[in-house]
Parts: C-alpha cells; sequence; structure tokens
C-alpha cells in the first residue's frame, strides 16, 4: 500500500476554461478521490445559433461520481457558477463556496427546482478536508464580491488555484487580497499554480476599483437630470461605490433589470451591499422625484437585447431615456459584444442623452490581474509548475512567456487544453493523455441533443431560408392528386415572388407527369429529377440556396 | 430669372454614412444640376442575416436621375465605390475619381458584365464643372493610394467635402495632404464643410503611416522563419513599406487571396506599387526558397472565414502556417469582427506561429483624423456651417461638440440623418424636410426584395429551426389519405429524435380523425386543433418555438 501510495500521481484535468474564457472546471483527482474546482458556463458563440448557454461535458465525472468528494466554488460569476444545476442533477457532492456565491447559486437552483444540493458556505481562511485533499480558502480581489482563490494540500505537494483575481490594495470593502497567504505557501513550497490568464496581454497593473471614485463625483456634480448607470449587477462593490455618491448628491436608487434586483436584494440581505432602505424607491415612485434627485441602476451595460438599458434606448420602458439624461455605461465590451454596445450608445445619443462611456471617461476597471501583477503573484507563490488557466490560446501563451520571462523553465510551464490530463508528482509533470470533454449545449429543455447537425441547419436556414415542395401522387396511377403545394420561408417574399414560385410548381409538374407514364420501378429517378429540376430553377433565378426539402406523398 | 436664382438654395442630401460607418453617398442639388458624391455599400449587420451587401436606397435619384450631372468619388474604398455597379445599371452620368479610385470601380463593374460606365480621371488640382458646380480635387491622406478630397463652388458659396483623410506629414509615396489648399479656401470663405467623423472619439493625432517602419524592422530582424502579412488589401501604402523591408531582408513576396493578388496587379500596373518583378513569385514556386526568404502578403486581417489566413490557420491552405512561422496582423478589427479576429489569433497560437498584433506591437496605424487634426481642418478651413459625416451617432455627435469648442455656434452645426434634406443659402441653413432613403439589401441576385418579412422568418428559423407537418385527407371523405410526413430542420436532430417525432404524429393522427367525422363545413377549425395541439406538444417537450407551418392538402 504504502508503495502504490508512493507511486500514485495527482492529475489535474480542466473539463473547461482552457483556449476559451468561460465554463471554467477543473477536476483535480488522487487515487480515489476527486474535488472538482468550479462549475461554469459559457455564453454560445455566434455559431451556436439559437443555443441558450453552453457547459462543459461532464462524463469523465459522470463515469467517476462516487470519487468526487465536493464542488469547490472560486466566486459566483456564471463561467464559475453557471453549471452548477446541470451538475446537481447528477451529483451530490457537498458545494463550497463564500456566502454570496452560494447566495447566486442558490437563486439558480430555486429556478431549476433543485432542492436537494448541500451548500457549505466558507469564509476566507476557513480549511476543509475533501478525502485526501485540504483545500484553504484565500481572499482574492475580483469584479464581484466573495471571491476566493483556494490552496490544496495534496500528497505530492500544495496547488495553488487563483480563480478569477486582480490585486486591489484599495478594494471599496477594505479586505484586500491576501497576498501574505500567497507568500507564507510560496514560502513552504508550491508544487503548481492554475492562474487567472485573463488580463496576460495587458501591461502595468488594473487600477483599483476605488480610483473609479473620482469620474464619478465628476459626473453626478455635473449632471443636471437623471442619472442612469448600467453595469454588471453582480459588481457590488461597483454599486456600492455609485449609490454612495448618488445619496451624497440627493438622489434615490432604483434598481431595474431581473438580475439586477435580484443581486440587490441578495447583496443587500448578506451584508454585501449597504444601503439605506429610504433611499431605495421602486420605479413606479420615481415620477415623486424631480429628476436631479433620481439614480436608476440597470442592467445592459453589454448592449443586450431586452435588457432595461435596451429598452430605456428604444422607448420600450416605463423609464424611457431622452434630453437631460445622463447614462453612464460602468462596464468595457466583452468580446463580440463591442457592436451591440455601439449600438445603445449611438441610440442614446440620438434620444439626445449625455452618455458616459469608457472611451472618453475612466468609468470602469477590469477584475482581472494584469502583467504586473500576475508577476507579483508568480514572485511570490514561486510554483514549481505553472499552468495558465481562464484563457483563449493568446492569453494563456503570453502568460507562459511571462512565466518563463521569471525564470520558470519551459518544460515546467504546461499549456493545456480541456480534457488533457497532468499528471503531477512531487517532482516532475507530464501531459498523460485526455478525457472525454467539450461543449454541451443546451437548447430549451435539451441539454446536449443539439448537435452540428442540428446547428448545421439553422446556419444554412439563417442564411437563405427554407424552400419545401410537396407533392401528393395517387399510389396506384401515379396522378397527381391534388395540386404541388410549396412552403416558402426566409427564401423570397411570397407575396412579392408570385411568378417565381409559379414557375417552380410549373417545373414541378411537368416532371412529375412522368410518375403515370413509367413503371413504378422509375418513380425514384423521377423524384430525383424533380428535385434537381426545382432546385436550378431557385437557383437560375434567385442565385441564393435554401434548404430544400421535397415531400412526395402516396395517396390511396 | 436673376430673381429666380437669388432664392434658389443648395440642398445636401446624404443618402447614406449618416448615423452608421458604410454606404457613403451624397447629394448635391441647386436648381436643375445634382452631383454625387460617393457611391459606397455597406456591409450587412449581424441581424441581416444571408444578406451579401447593402447599398443606399436611390429612390431619389431615379426620381431626377436627368439632373444628375455625374458621380465624384473620392477614394476606393468599398463604403464609397461598392454601389457603383448598382447606380450603373440605371444612370449615365460621367463618374469622376483618381487612377486608382477608377481602376477599382472598372474592376467592379467588369465583375458586374456593366461595360457602359463613363469614368473619367481626375488628379489632384483638377476642377472640372458639372452643371453650375465648379468641383476641385484636393490631395488627402488615407489609407488608401489616390484618396482626394472635393472643394465644391456652388452659387451660394464653397462647399468643402473632406472624404476619409487624415493629416500625414510624412506619408509614404512622399505627397502629404495638400492642408495649404485648404487653407486657401479657408481663407477666401467656406460656407459649409462636410467632415470625416470615424475618429471624433479619439484624442491627439493618428500616427503617419511612417511610423510603423520600425516595427516591421525590428519583426523581420527578429524572425527566423517565414514571415505571412495580413493586411487592407487597398493598402497599398502599407503593403509597399512592407514589402521594402521584406525585400532589403532577403525575402521574396508572394501575394494570397483573391483581393490582395486583384489590387496588387492594379497598383503595380498603375505604378502606386513598386516592387522588382523578379522578387514577386507565385506560389507553387515559394517551396524553392528557405523559410526565411520568404514573405507572404494575404488577405484575412479581419478573420473573414474563407480568407487567406483564415484558411492558413486552419489547415486549409496550401500554405498552412506552423511552428517557426511569424505573422503580423497589420491592421485593428473593425467594430464586430473583434471575436474573429481574436479566433484567428488564437488559433494561430494553437499552430505554433509567432503572432505580432495590435495589442502587442505598432503594427497598424488609422487612416482617419483624430481630434487634434479635425480642430486643425477646421481652423484652416473656418466653415460657417458645420456637417459631421461618415461616422455614427456617438462619432457625429462628438465631432459636433468638437467644432462648437471651437467657436462654431451651435446653431451652424448641423448633424444630420441620411435622407434628411440641409437647405443652405449664402446665410442661412436649415433642415427642410426628407427624401426617401435606407438600407436596400442585396441577397444573390435580388436588390431589394429581401425585407423585414424574410429577415424575420430568418431569424426565427435559425433560433429554434422549423417544423412541417403534412396531413393529406380525402375531399369526400375527410379520412386520412397517408400517414402524417413530418419534416424537422434546425430545431431537433431526427435520429436522435423518433420519440418525439412520434408523439407529435400521434397527436396530430388523433385530431386529424375528426375531419370524417365532421361536416366539411367545420374542417377549418379541425385544423386550428390540429395546429394548436402539435405547436403544445413540440413546446412542452423542447420548450423550443420553431417556426411551424401545416400543410393540409385535400386530395381526390
Amino acid at each position: 500500500m504504502a508503495k502504490t501510495k508512493k507511486k500514485s500521481k495527482l492529475k489535474i484535468i480542466p473539463l473547461g476554461g482552457l483556449g476559451e474564457i468561460g465554463k471554467n472546471m477543473t477536476v483535480m483527482e488522487y487515487e480515489n478521490d476527486i474535488i472538482v474546482i468550479d462549475c461554469g458556463l459559457s455564453f454560445p458563440d455566434e455559431d451556436m445559433l439559437g443555443v441558450d448557454l453552453v457547459i462543459p461535458d461532464m462524463t469523465y465525472l459522470e463515469e467517476n461520481f462516487d470519487r468526487i468528494r465536493g464542488f469547490v466554488i472560486t466566486h459566483g460569476h456564471e463561467d464559475h457558477i453557471g453549471a452548477v444545476p446541470y451538475a446537481m442533477q447528477k451529483f451530490s457532492a457537498p458545494v463550497y463556496g463564500s456566502k454570496f456565491t452560494l447566495a447566486l447559486i442558490k437563486h439558480k437552483l430555486d429556478e431549476h427546482k433543485i432542492k436537494s444540493a448541500d451548500l457549505r458556505t466558507v469564509v476566507a481562511g476557513d480549511v476543509i478536508e475533501l478525502g485526501c485533499f485540504k483545500v484553504e480558502f484565500i481572499k482574492v480581489s475580483h469584479s464581484i464580491a466573495g471571491a476566493l482563490a483556494v490552496a490544496v494540500t495534496t500528497p505530492v505537494g500544495v496547488v495553488i488555484h487563483t480563480g478569477d483575481f486582480k490585486v486591489d490594495y484599495t478594494p471599496i470593502d477594505n479586505e484586500p487580497i491576501d497576498i501574505a497567504r500567497f507568500a507564507y505557501y510560496g514560502t513552504k513550497g508550491v508544487l503548481a499554480l492554475m492562474m487567472d490568464s485573463t488580463n496576460a496581454e495587458f501591461f502595468g497593473s488594473t487600477p483599483s476599483e476605488m480610483e473609479l471614485g473620482a469620474t464619478f463625483e465628476k459626473v453626478f456634480d455635473a449632471a443636471e437630470g437623471r442619472i442612469i448607470v448600467a453595469s454588471f449587477a453582480s459588481n457590488v462593490y461597483r454599486i456600492q461605490q455609485i449609490a454612495d455618491v448618488a445619496i451624497e448628491h440627493g438622489r434615490v436608487i432604483c434598481f431595474q433589470g431581473r438580475s439586477m434586483e435580484m443581486i440587490a436584494d441578495i447583496a443587500s440581505e448578506l451584508g454585501y451591499l449597504s444601503i439605506p432602505k429610504e433611499s431605495i424607491v421602486g420605479i413606479e415612485k420615481l415620477k415623486k422625484y424631480s429628476d436631479n434627485e433620481v439614480c436608476v441602476f440597470t442592467t445592459g451595460s453589454q448592449g443586450e437585447s431586452m435588457s432595461g438599458l435596451f429598452r430605456m434606448a428604444n422607448a420600450n420602458h416605463k423609464l424611457n431615456i431622452g434630453h437631460g439624461d445622463t447614462v453612464v455605461i460602468s462596464a468595457s465590451a466583452i468580446p463580440g459584444n463591442e457592436k451591440a454596445v455601439g449600438k445603445v450608445i449611438n441610440q442614446l445619443f440620438q434620444r439626445g442623452a449625455n452618455v458616459v462611456y469608457d472611451r472618453f471617461a475612466d468609468v470602469h476597471v477590469s477584475g482581472h490581474a494584469r502583467r504586473e501583477e500576475l508577476k507579483l503573484m508568480m514572485r511570490l507563490i514561486k510554483p514549481k509548475f505553472m499552468i495558465p488557466v481562464h484563457g483563449e490560446a493568446r492569453h494563456l501563451y503570453h502568460h507562459a512567456l511571462l512565466a518563463e520571462s521569471l525564470g520558470i523553465s519551459r518544460s515546467n510551464i504546461f499549456v493545456m487544453e480541456t480534457g488533457s490530463v497532468l499528471e503531477l508528482s512531487a517532482r516532475s509533470g507530464k501531459i498523460a493523455g485526455s478525457v472525454q470533454s467539450g461543449n454541451v449545449l443546451v437548447d430549451g429543455a435539451g441539454v446536449g441533443d443539439v448537435g452540428n447537425a442540428v446547428l448545421k441547419e439553422r446556419r444554412l436556414l439563417s442564411h437563405d431560408g427554407m424552400f419545401v415542395m410537396v407533392i401528393a401522387i395517387k399510389r396506384s396511377t401515379g396522378e397527381l392528386a391534388a395540386e404541388p403545394e410549396m412552403i416558402s420561408k426566409g427564401f423570397v417574399f411570397a407575396k412579392d415572388s408570385e411568378e417565381l414560385l409559379n414557375e417552380v410548381k410549373a417545373v414541378a409538374k411537368e416532371h412529375a407527369m412522368m410518375f403515370s407514364s413509367c413503371d413504378k420501378s422509375e418513380w425514384g429517378n423521377v423524384k430525383n429529377l424533380i428535385k434537381s429540376a426545382v432546385k436550378s430553377c431557385l437557383y437560375a433565378k434567385t442565385k441564393r440556396t435554401p434548404l430544400i426539402h421535397h415531400v412526395f406523398l402516396e395517396v390511396d
């Protein structure tokens, strides 16, 4: 037994979050014990048409469900908690996280009507034992309350996973990242470091949340009408900071947008957000106040259609934005959302509002560490092995180069892919195979049933629509049993295309004559002739390639 | 007659390019004379599914075709020339532009098989008379060769339209923007200035094209393998500059990608690009050279799928990028393309290439003037009326504020919308109504036939696909004449969803029994019952909302 133990290796298996910013999930495994760090979702890429969200493929965990000792969640952002409800439908292991993280998870579980989950609150400094693993939680700074890193003591050494973090010496809650604790582990000796790579392309350090204060003071000093702030609902530090300035300026606070209202409730209840009750008013009571007494917080900082800000900018909200209003977009566009955000800004200007956004004012800071902060952490933690995580290939690559520049040897740096298995002993590490992993698409009630075939059809349909030809023939004689029917959706506008549709119908009918004049054994060929004639006719006239489908009904 | 003339106003009518960066087209009209400045296209927004391109609604010009004296094209970018082939199918007025601009237009007309267009080359300093208008062409700096501004002397005063420009004192062709000529007009007196607003949000000045030289020297000094450069094909200054460095470093040049090869040909033939013939080699001959003797120019700097760079990064090109290669992306992402560009960068890193891009090196400068340059031009030209053009609302708004800060009174600044009519006399200006304008969508062979109805269907189809139920009943008895047929495309994967589809079929059949048991006058109700039952069943099982269509065939 002693011998076996000596030989055993620690396995680190990312099931998501590498080569992407999204659906973070990492398996740590030693002999009979597995822990899972984070359990997030991704939002669908633009080519995943109609998909609601993406979760990690958890097949490997399902195959080893009886060895899972716990889920350890670093913080409450969607890309770290979004797949918890799906995991809880399959696994019964306890879920550990800070009070705020678990409150957000609880809300999700309620929405999914899952009651059985075993949620266990931890605070920074807590150490829990999960099988052979000892997990200590360490306070970090991030753009959400209750963010924690973990130091996992394993039989082969300590592995630190930073979660998402930045180094903020002056955070709003006055509880800075516990760099001393990272230094403690660094001095004791750390086997491996898994560290947030999101901002590895950015030089310098991410400014402190506190530094935005001056901007908000200026905006509130200058504004003569209503102020509408769009930000991430989960960034309660931001909301606290702006709310303080608003109240100081004699304004009441109104929360708008589903997630904004939900999170404001939860954060207030748990004490993460501290706004006097009398300063919070519902939208129906806003009329009682003059414009310069109002500050509205809303969702929509990413230009999401149907969000609060989007509807306010499109005159589709009780609170319509117009002349005299100041809109602060206290966020920056997540890659892929630039155009949507730009559109909302344009609409707001067109409605006469003054818009304050990141190109013209310091209204946002990132929640992720830049290169100087990454260097600080690597110098403090002094890991033997370095594993950049939480990034696209470009971020991981630059993070790895940075680690190398600090003297970590290239062979000790692992730029991993989702599904790869990293085996670590106290002295050596290597990629040893891989497990099943990837995207599981959630669409409506379906989890995993939408695959490439369906997506390909949606792509074709989105491009040139669909054309269906229905031809009914008498089984006995091959004569047409009714006029052919055609369906055109997303292809041409039927009312304006009567001529085209009549022509196609004529082509089909002409060829369909052959059914009655040939042997039944030839009907397959006739069908192919019709298909090909219809396709040619449609393309010749429109130069479009809709998805074409033919129904040949043989009727009695 | 003299009296009439005194009363006449100059009309300025943008048919595109305001509230958007794209499809620039401006009508200037005085009494019986019309000239058109630029004639561009836009690329479709992400919600214009399947649309190939967007051109301006030219109805107003069609209604006044006999008054058009000429098209004046400032430069050869798509958003200034892309709609010329469509205009030339309707109008016969001559088209004026620089040699390079017209060569690019000629290429387009050839592709459209249009032979009749009357193209007339001008050079900076030329003055042409078009009806009552005198048009002088003035050299400006931009990211394409042959860019010209125009000073239009009209019966009520001089109107200057800058086209796209930046102020580059050290351009690659050593022919800087002719700021003295703008000063000349400014001193004489300018009624109105229409000026490029693209970069009105950016402080300072756009750096000179020349300043990129140092970066390219560094990249070529360091690279040990092949160098692949992705840039805009039409930026011949950029290509010239990099090609010079490449040749100096003992490398041959290979052009890849349709537009890159086409424009390199045209630019070389016209003398805008000067690369020794022996330095240009075809891809099939690249093998003869060692890696450090090769420099490839390719399209794909925007991450466009099927572009040269995209295919090279996806192992779908004769020239596959891998370890040892250096890829320079000498462009920045146009808003909306950030994610596509990011994907290509990730793929290149994953293939082992070194990627040099704007976040890490000065590999690109904009072709548009920033705030300091805009101020310079406004101070030189001293217009009575200011009309920010070529921008989204946010750009126009900030440009207008900037003009105001220079002392142009707010009432003399017109932030216009596409289709608005600005009437100017020598002393006053006002928005006086509007003309028909907007987006005409080009899809395949169709120009303008794809409208909101078709786009809405494509959106629905892209989201949850389509489901078609075909039910044939005997006209005489109402009995089913065949098994119901179902088509599912982009909705569920038919092979995995047999159970669902059988259930839906059973629901439909059960309700269809009623056809035979009720009076024919009730059939409409039965059809509605079937529709609603099928819809409910599909939604209950999938929580998806495909586009559902029913075909009820009555057969003899």
